[in-house]
């Protein structure tokens, strides 16, 4: 199934980071149309050097149709406008389609 | 399940890249002990943006003690000596932990 994942760079403050995220940005990402699962990760660094990212948020749909049409959506715009409003660490954006297409 | 995450920036030779990976790199991921799965995907832009990566690699494990059982695994450091042959455009490496956590 498509994913469109959101790796978010290290924000100064990591916890109204994270209370954005839960308190409202969450809430828009719900609304995405037909949007299947979102999983949410913190990422580790490997070997002792610090985690390249805070945040992985990946959106699952059950097809890249579906994926589009979100990112269209009232709820896609949304989400956008909102990425201005807490992201400004920076946030690296893209679709991983369904695998075994490497 | 807990994942090693590679992300390959785009290589000045794509398809070098994706012939070095597929006949070697490969290989060597696939001796890592108690590997689970791995996932290839071509990561797409969004927005009509490039994509941000080449390739994105999940190598997939049971547990954390067995991720990081693989990182210090001989396969583990065999990896590392093959990603600066191949991998010269940049790799961000991390793991995705269990979700539910973030």
């Amino acid at each position: 199934m498509p994913r469109l994942i959101a790796l978010y760079n290290v924000p100064a403050d990591p916890e109204a980071f994270d209370a954005h995220y839960r308190d409202t940005h969450a809430g828009i990402v719900a609304r995405y149309p037909n949007i299947r699962d979102v999983r949410l990760t913190k990422p580790v660094g490997v070997g002792g050097r610090p985690a390249p990212f805070h945040l992985m948020a990946e959106m699952v749909f059950d097809s890249a149709a579906d994926l589009d049409a979100a990112l269209m959506s009232e709820a896609g715009a949304e989400s956008a406008r909102d990425l201005r409003t807490f992201a400004d660490a920076g946030v690296t954006l893209f679709v991983a389609p369904d695998e075994a297409d490497a």
